[in-house]
């Protein structure tokens, strides 16, 4: 654990449900509120991750398997932890991430590949105890979010989506579902089906709530 | 863990000690004897290791903190097992390891820049409940080993020693001793200075003591 005076704030959810339009929004609006904040995003974030990153898409990991691959991803969330994240925690800025712990344990969860104790060993060494104060889960069904990263990409791909790649997407939101449920103080769902005002409204005035409580907390101790 | 018939059996010690050097002779008598033996080594042992190994002694790795590059070590161990020593001692082999797990508790642990704690949460990662069977310790004063170490490399170096580096030396040393004192069950400390014959004749018979065991053990179960 570290001495933190900031605040850890984590965006998650499906392809296409909005992540990094409503993180540039909170950004510029805590921003001139007065916070000093730090937006950065896994995979990456850090020069070692970004190393590591670069070693996972290159041919050389095409001899790794899936738990080696895991490991490696660990290695750049510590390297991203230590090196970014903690520092700017303690300087007492706002840190908005794209994708984090939750990410890894949706996507390498959901494959089955993994066994759900070693992806929380893993987690625990990744993040030396910098966990998020606040984890807004963007909410989407499946068929929405994929047919919204499809117009992002500018594809003129056929309306309809393969089946597994659909299911793919069902399992994926149920476990974030799932992690909300099981972590109520930390996570919050957001209905990411209504117009992006709105969303970055409720998310704004979510920060501001999660603010005063943690000044109002430091204040009593 | 696994379903093991093998056994598995690793080689400890500073540098110098004779390990490779014992590890030739015990693999020649037990394949005289009729055993199937693999003999590999850490760090490497396998193509994914040998990658990570090639990231760690990159350029890249000049980013990394002392906490990634021992993820990283981990990453490696790990394909190592699930690769080459696993599937070995799932076909019966005897596996002969120069260095493994106590070498990264003593040479990460001794330099005091890791928390215990996260030694032993990264080696669970690591061996992924392989873990061997029987450890010879090979053990030798830091002076004797150092001198070793020099002549086997030719050099004319100074015959007086660094100081440092014989204290870096006897506190490796003494770490693996009080190893060996937690876990008498798997470690066994071997006097290295005495002449090979007699080293490589008990290693042997501790081998042989061993294999009957196994082999009674088996029978009950």
């Amino acid at each position: 654990m570290t001495d933190r005076s900031g605040i850890f704030i984590t965006f998650e959810g499906g392809e296409g449900v909005g992540k990094s339009t409503q993180i540039r929004r909170l950004a510029d609006r805590l921003r001139r509120a007065g916070y000093d904040v730090l937006v950065t995003r896994e995979p990456g974030g850090s020069p070692g991750a970004e190393a590591v990153r670069h070693v996972l898409l290159s041919g050389a990991a095409e001899t790794f398997g899936v738990r080696m691959e895991a490991i490696l991803f660990a290695a750049a969330r510590n390297d991203h932890v230590e090196e970014v994240i903690r520092p700017a925690l303690e300087t007492g800025a706002v840190v908005l991430c794209d994708r984090f712990v939750d990410s890894s344990r949706v996507y390498q969860g959901v494959t089955g590949n993994l066994e759900p104790g070693f992806i929380e060993a893993l987690q625990r060494i990744a993040t030396d105890g910098v966990m998020p104060d606040l984890t807004f889960i963007l909410d989407l069904p499946a068929e929405a979010g994929l047919a919204r990263a499809r117009r992002r990409g500018g594809s003129d791909a056929p309306d309809r989506f393969e089946k597994e790649e659909v299911d793919t997407h069902e399992k994926r939101r149920q476990a974030y579902l799932d992690i909300a449920a099981a972590e109520p103080r930390r996570c919050r769902v957001i209905n990411a089906g209504r117009p992006e005002d709105e969303i970055a409204e409720e998310i704004f005035k979510l920060v501001e709530a999660a603010t005063e409580a943690s000044v109002a907390a430091e204040q009593v101790s």
